[in-house]
């Protein structure tokens, strides 16, 4: 009954379930995309409940009994390594937890994220813990009876990083994290000695941004007849199919940062556009976790855009739109825009600093979810831990533990994937160095197809056929490791700002 | 069990069900909306399957078992008149047809559209009816199947109707358009032997028109935190939930076209957002059909927009923005915007042979369907029927049967909505003028809210609640009635072409 054309998996039954399951995530890309950039504000309202319903559906097909039997059947068929063979690993895990977390405990999440979420935007506007600290708590006991529902992990927190992370356990980023942060805090208060560079000229005209950003995009792979660049609130990217990719971003004239953000989210577009065509409509045919992602957009954010070999290229044509930068010279730029200083804020973070506030985040969430840590104590412990990481005093709750919406939403799990993706795409990047020794010479040259085609050969392509472990150890040889990340951000900054 | 506040219907179970499909239908306006303003275009393809597969969603949601059982148990609680007993009739309805269909047709007209769509727009550029003849010969087979599913109807065209215009009928069509034709024959004739009025002089700036178009849509109703306004190939409206309504319109610098395609979707877009809220998420919150649904953009369009009382309060507007008008007195461009002549091309007719192009495609469909007219006489049939009614030779199928593309898609019994919109326009204008004596002056003044809050309570707020028949006789005390519209449009154009 197999055809060798025909798309996996072989079983049409199967296929036409995760096709739906596919467009509706399609559909709701769309919509969320809409709501962002276009939609009237007045919509917002009718348009939660359309996509509360567009998820209901999802869960539904998702959870139906013959997925469970078609995917046995699957496994039991395919050949070991095939596609079909994991379609079947990975659809049968995604019925797994679609069917262990109870209807009323997924109803109770949303009424709680739905109170918490505004009740956390005027905590923070108030600088109030108080205000929020029944509705985290709320959050934080929900989350654990989530977690409950998967009894036989190592640590009830392993069971929250699964649907960011899959194959992640607390232990072992425990272990990662305590060697980035042995690494880190001392790279950063060497550098905090060192004279704090200029910042960029103020007054970058918006128009000329957008057309740096765009042009460079191009370079990366950006193509108007599947791509999209919009203006929002905040920088995000969508994927409503393989070939239209939406990436937007807003625009600050005091710096570049309007540049950088539309790096980083064409790497996530990037990753979504190189999935190998016959995973579309599998429910494979995406990035396989939030950790590789952000290895991906960190990429090309970091390793590329703020290089000398990118800005050796892009330089004069940056001077010939934005005329406040013709003063500067190559290494001017690359100083300033490359400026590390502890701060209070994870979004404004640079770097090197940025892990820091990740790695805060999640001694705390895994604390609060083991019950070592009660909510009331959180800005304390907050406090303190800032001290310890960064060296710098929270002045007030809005700086800090109200800082981030993420709890709010019940998100528990979603912060260290931050810091995997930086960890990720500096192993990914000697991997590529090493095995494309020209590449330097090519970025220089303002050619990043050998980047683009190397990340899709390595990681795109696959999308979730292979978990993030096997991912990472097939592309570089290796496990999780931050020893890259680390050697590459001491030689970067110890040429930056001259170091011993 | 029922509560007051609840919003309909009284059953949960029903009322989920129903929100489902409505929700699908935004869902489905989004995406299509996004196709055609915003999709970059290699997304074509992957958004076919997308809608596809909301669409089969929303049909299996609908032919559900439980519906008819829902429903049936709905009717007999219902209060007779009340909102739940219009949900169980009209829901009733959408089931039966819904499960009437065998799933194989539909797949079977899918196909044969998807293949005739193309073959269509290749013979139209290349004018030769011959190539896409067994494309409309199998489209025709398909619809007389289709047809044959509902055999209680009087005329097989009955049953193609009720999709587009629920109660019409293919004798009553016919009676109402011998009229109408006995009216407008001549009167296209008296008019064409007076000297045509110059047109518009071009040069009109696209972005005056714009700020005209969008000046004169908030007149009308148009307010940004609920509405939009984009460009695209052919000017649209779509619902993508009551307070979130897009209108979209392309322009042309020799015409005033783009202020009246603004006009006619505005029409549209305030009869979806004047349905009352409790129909919201019921199936029934929309407009009840193609026919009341064009009465309202016509009415906007053509008895407002083509008016002396609009131009006397908009003219000055105009020529501020447009400077080719400024030589123009209010006489002159009444003249102008008014044009009447006979013409090969239905989407470029005027409002007075307008009706004329749609009773011709009209009888040749139910010849068609009824079999009394083979495909292959189509052309001929064109022609001829052309110099009967509009006086004019057709040069070539490009210019005949080849223009709609309704056909490649197998719409058959949508063209006569448009000639019942028209004739429901004048109706309810009629019905309008009576009840609000001073509406002209408040027009003349700049104030379109009289006109938008008496349609909003005599035809918006019903949504489907009421079939077509029952609204047009609450509204205007008649059944559809083409006098008004005639005895309108002679006293209109003879003033203005000074017929006798």
């Amino acid at each position: 009954m197999e055809s060798v054309t025909a798309l996996p998996p072989a079983d049409p039954e199967l296929r036409e379930l995760l096709g739906t399951l596919s467009d509706l995530g399609s559909a709701a890309a769309v919509l969320g995309w809409d709501r962002e950039t276009m939609m009237p504000p007045q919509g917002a309202e009718y348009r939660g409940e359309v996509m509360a319903t567009l998820e209901q559906l999802a869960h539904r097909t998702l959870a139906d009994p013959r997925v469970a039997q078609l995917t046995q059947r699957l496994a039991a068929a395919a050949q070991p390594g095939s596609v079909d063979a994991a379609i079947a690993r990975v659809v049968a895990r995604d019925h797994e937890r679609a069917v262990c977390i109870p209807v009323e405990l997924t109803a109770e999440i949303e009424r709680a994220s739905a109170a918490a979420i505004p009740a956390w935007a005027a905590a923070r506007e108030a600088s109030d813990f108080a205000a929020f600290q029944p509705h985290l708590e709320r959050q934080v006991e929900l989350r654990r009876d989530l977690a409950a529902c998967f009894p036989d992990v190592a640590h009830p927190y392993d069971a929250l990083l699964q649907p960011y992370e899959p194959g992640a356990t607390t232990a072992g980023i425990r272990d990662v994290f305590a060697t980035l942060r042995a690494g880190l805090v001392p790279l950063v208060e060497e550098i905090a000695q060192r004279p704090a560079p200029e910042p960029l000229p103020s007054g970058l005209p918006e128009a000329g941004q957008r057309t740096l950003a765009l042009e460079a995009a191009r370079a990366l792979g950006f193509d108007e007849r599947s791509w999209r660049l919009d203006d929002s609130t905040h920088p995000f990217s969508q994927s409503a199919g393989p070939r239209d990719q939406r990436v937007t971003a807003r625009w600050d004239e005091s710096d570049l940062s309007g540049l950088f953000a539309v790096m980083h989210e064409v790497g996530h577009s990037l990753y979504e556009e190189g999935v190998d065509p016959p995973l579309a409509r599998t429910t494979l045919g995406s990035g396989v976790s939030m950790g590789i992602h952000e290895s991906q957009s960190r990429l090309w954010e970091n390793q590329v855009g703020r290089s000398r070999a990118f800005w050796s290229f892009w330089l004069p044509r940056a001077q010939e739109l934005l005329p406040p930068l013709r003063g500067l010279d190559l290494d001017d730029v690359l100083r300033r825009i490359n400026v590390v200083r502890p701060s209070l804020i994870r979004v404004e973070a640079d770097e090197v600093t940025y892990a820091l506030h990740v790695i805060l985040r999640f001694e705390l969430e895994v604390a609060l979810i083991d019950g070592t840590l009660a909510v009331a104590d959180l800005p304390a412990a907050w406090g303190e831990l800032m001290v310890e990481l960064l060296g710098v005093a929270v002045p007030d709750d809005r700086n800090g533990c109200l800082q981030d919406v993420h709890w709010a939403f019940g998100e528990f799990g979603y912060f260290p994937t931050y810091a995997i993706g930086n960890i990720v795409s500096a192993q990914l990047w000697r991997a590529l160095r090493s095995a494309v020794p020209g590449v330097q010479e090519s970025i220089a040259a303002g050619d990043c197809a050998p980047v683009r085609d190397w990340l899709r050969e390595h990681v795109h392509r696959f999308g979730r056929r292979l978990d993030p472990p096997e991912l990472l150890q097939q592309a570089t040889g290796a496990a999780l490791d931050p020893a890259p990340l680390l050697e590459d951000l001491r030689l970067k900054y110890a040429e930056l700002y001259d170091l011993a």
